[in-house]
């Protein structure tokens, strides 16, 4: 399929249009780095090794992983620094996590002693010290300790353990990163920055540093370069753009966000009841619906509504009347989770197909 | 993980009960060939031809695949009757439907005039035969002809067309699935079975014949089996049972469906905010949230909640307090779209794991 047209792309097919990948990967090089912040950015999001290379070649410090097997599968392509962002938990995976620490300099999340303690025993047997961040709920009421005292106990445990260090603290808000008014947002970040602050300040008091504070996202960087608080982001969309992101105000003046929506789904007409309605090859299984209906590309006025695992609706009021066989492009609402339904990328340039990239890390939960 | 018991395996992972699957397989080899009906169950269900072989065991007489991948995939594998119950559009795709038919008997369904007589051609230019089915619009508004003359006009220009044959009719209403009261499902067939009804007179008086006429899903099969006008089934979901066909009227008297859930996610608790209110390690990448939340399995009064594409929140009621790496299972929402999340099956025959199963199809959607 390479350097063919799009035209020619089998369906339905999750394309990246390189250009607008490119200048979201520059844009979040510069943005993320104000202030003197380093970015991690979420591998959640793409699930490639390609574009984690091309994040580190654009600035990043290392790659965020929501998953132990993500991590394995970027590390078996040749990434060498790796958060684990979510508590690995049970011993059959503590030992995949100490084993995979042997080839690259892989991190952890941890909010329970337990868990910290049976990590360190395992690294402890097999000769190796794991860097552990500890999980402080910043709001979220997800993952993470619920108090200061309870982040020191924790920090204390680990630096007492032999086999584990303590690198510093993870406070993630994700109720964060889609509000829509700017100042809301900036209230909502605020209330995570006071109290990730507090167990800084417990920490210092406790003679312990956070080499390390990470959190963040795509939707809170703006706000987050800017808190003085978090030293690391993690933001993951950036790369893509839900299509909800659209509507989240930037700047204080209400400004869009600076990243384009670089992913798209191509799907083609394979039904038309009317020269206003057809139907597409794309339903649940190509696009998620989690977040809500993609959004028809480049038609003003039409919309998109799944109709089933494999069906899409698409409406028409521009009297656009694509014929059978005609092909329709949608953003994904939510690019993670469209992301992991396919098994790779193909990349458009202009017209042109440009490559196809794998989804290594498709699919990879555990 | 063959011979392990279930504690061992690692999280989260989609698990069959072999028992109730079977029991499933059983039940529905009688319940959809009653009154000298055939059943041919759809694999999007399952995409596996391992299960797809066992429904030919319980009395299948073939296969229906939602895409033309599906159908590769399954061929590929020994399958040998398939029909293709989506609108196969485009050249490329005809090409690899012709050439598919020359390993299988594949059937495909058709709404299109320009589509059908494109199919005849490149078939006649591969010196073969496909059979068609006319889909007929029966009330779900997406694909198929919209009036019986339509629909006689495309049969006439299959029998006129060389590379074609006509076959029969499709006529498939999804809305009429979930629907959870008896008397409102039955009203719903029965408008179907009417709409299908007028195109089957109106093509015997134009001295055509629908060998077949195949539609139907598991909700409305109770219905299907006793209103005496489809011919073959298409249930695809008996076999694993999505949460919320629970509360489904099978019967006048409001009977519960008498097949069995026999699909589950198993997952693991990574953290524990309180005894109450747990996280576990599956999230919108490991359950689909398209038919809301999940159901807990074997944990009365506890409830499941999405935080976001790796994380679920279970909250309990009666105090369970499950440990951190405790397993808890949940029953999908829906199977079809979380059956494509997954890589495979791993089957349980009580407390010991009896055998993985590829999800040979999954992410097929081409």
């Amino acid at each position: 399929v390479i350097g063919r047209s799009k035209a020619e792309i089998d369906t339905p097919a999750l394309l990246i249009d390189a250009d607008l990948l490119e200048a979201n990967l520059e844009r979040g090089g510069r943005d993320f780095t104000l202030n003197g912040l380093s970015y991690r950015p979420h591998a959640k999001a793409h699930k490639s090794a390609v574009i984690a290379r091309k994040q580190l070649e654009y600035g990043a410090v290392g790659i965020a992983c929501a998953k132990l097997g993500e991590a394995e599968v970027l590390v078996g392509a040749g990434l060498e620094d790796i958060l684990v962002t979510t508590p690995v938990v049970g011993t059959a995976k503590i030992q995949r996590l100490v084993e995979l620490n042997g080839s690259a300099r892989v991190a952890v999340v941890v909010d329970d002693p337990g868990n910290a303690a049976e990590i360190g025993s395992v690294a402890t047997g097999a000769g190796r010290v794991l860097e552990l961040l500890v999980e402080v709920d910043v709001g979220q009421e997800r993952c993470g300790v619920r108090t200061p005292e309870a982040a020191v106990r924790l920090a204390e445990l680990i630096e007492e353990s032999p086999g584990v260090r303590f690198r510093g603290l993870q406070g993630y808000q994700g109720g964060s990163q889609g509000i829509r008014g700017f100042r809301e947002r900036v209230e909502s970040v605020n209330r995570s920055v006071d109290r990730l602050r507090a167990v800084v300040e417990q920490l210092g008091r406790a003679g312990l540093v956070a080499e390390v504070l990470t959190g963040g996202g795509t939707g809170s960087s703006p706000i987050d370069v800017r808190a003085g608080c978090l030293t690391e982001l993690q933001p993951g969309s950036y790369v893509f753009m839900d299509s909800s992101y659209a509507e989240v105000e930037w700047t204080p003046e209400g400004d869009p966000p600076p990243f384009a929506r670089s992913l798209s789904v191509l799907t083609t007409v394979i039904s038309r009841s009317s020269p206003q309605r057809v139907v597409v090859d794309a339903g649940q299984k190509a696009a998620s619906s989690d977040a809500g209906s993609p959004v028809v590309k480049d038609r003003d006025g039409a919309r998109f509504s799944f109709a089933g695992d494999e069906h899409g609706i698409v409406e028409l009021t521009d009297g656009g009347a694509p014929l059978l066989g005609e092909k329709i492009e949608i953003y994904p609402s939510h690019c993670d989770t469209t992301v992991n339904l396919h098994d790779e990328f193909v990349v458009t340039r202009g017209d042109v197909v440009e490559d196809v990239w794998t989804i290594d890390a498709r699919g990879k939960t555990q």
